[in-house]
């Protein structure tokens, strides 16, 4: 048992297309090799609150407020650190979690110019300041992203490639102020070689 | 037409079973028969959003994180003023609004141990500052309270006398913090004298 010693709360950011599942999938087989214990969730919608939170902000028609839309992202992530997120660092598992409170600043901030400062602030209130050991962010151009997503690339086009464009930026800002945090890798690449990236930075941490 | 005029935006707060929602009645009635133009509305669930939430904040079997809970009541609210109270105010009316901003301090905070000062800056976000031109505060004693609730009086009571009498506190806290706008009345009368203090107060303002 390793109920005595503290779990890791590694964050995954980066654009629809970036290939973050995939790397999820592929990080979460090469710790369980090494026999460390896993869990993989997600923001929004790993709670059962938060399941009907997500319902909201991804399927609700009619107009949704920014700032209603930005509380209830708060809502489900403070429900999801104190329900699944604390609970699993405490006894000792590595959590994997697909989207964090970067998301918050590169969307609703840097892209759709939401006040930073603000949303830090906010940010700390829903996580009792809990902050990931390590975020990766799979760093990758529009034009490719886009084409990986293919048949779902409506989604992507919907919002335009300025709005993109503007997550992607505010993603490398974010980076370069939390540069020990914030671990930028190139998407680009093969899931293998991207893979690969990803495994040497966390046997660092390990 | 009024529409060149801005209308006011008047909330009512107190304890369950202070008489709130009667008062709201008789003074809308007051209102009407002056030629004002009213909408009455309330928190949390007033909007198709906010009625999602409610559901969530009221009937959600299971745990529901505190900070969860506040996001989603200020997410309602967030919604509430921009789809309903700004639009209405704007149009000229004078917008009627059971519980608003001093509940969740009363609740949240004074009740709840919550820290005050973060939850004005919240309620501040979720209101993009709009303040309640007058606020009635309709203060009774919990016994009295308890009593009106009749048959669901279990509600009241299975948060407990000590909970309420914390929520009553920090009504009159905040009573004294904002004397300019919150108008304590004392809610231990019968309908009508409670109805004749509001409306000497509301003539004030027309």
């Amino acid at each position: 048992m390793e109920n005595n010693k503290k779990g890791l709360f590694i964050t995954f950011e980066g654009i629809d297309g970036c290939g973050k599942t995939t790397q999820i999938e592929l990080l979460e087989k090469y710790l369980n090799s090494k026999n460390y214990k896993t869990i993989v969730t997600l923001e929004p919608g790993s709670t059962q609150i938060g399941k009907k939170l997500r319902q909201i902000l991804l399927h609700h028609e009619g107009f949704v407020s920014d700032r209603a839309e930005l509380f209830m992202y708060l809502a489900d992530r403070a429900q999801h650190i104190e329900e699944i997120v604390m609970p699993n660092i405490n006894n000792g598992k590595i959590v994997l979690c697909d989207r964090h409170t970067d998301s918050t600043l590169a969307y609703q901030g840097y892209a759709r110019g939401g006040n930073i400062e603000q949303l830090q602030i906010l940010n700390s209130i829903a996580t009792s300041d809990l902050k990931p050991d390590i975020t990766f962010l799979f760093d990758i151009d529009i034009q490719t992203a886009q084409k990986r997503l293919g048949a779902i690339k409506d989604r992507l086009e919907a919002s335009g490639y300025d709005f993109y464009q503007k997550v992607r930026n505010g993603y490398l800002s974010l980076s370069k102020k939390f540069p020990e945090r914030i671990k930028v890798i190139d998407a680009s690449l093969t899931p293998e070689d991207v893979s690969e990236q990803v495994k040497t930075i966390i046997d660092t941490v390990l």
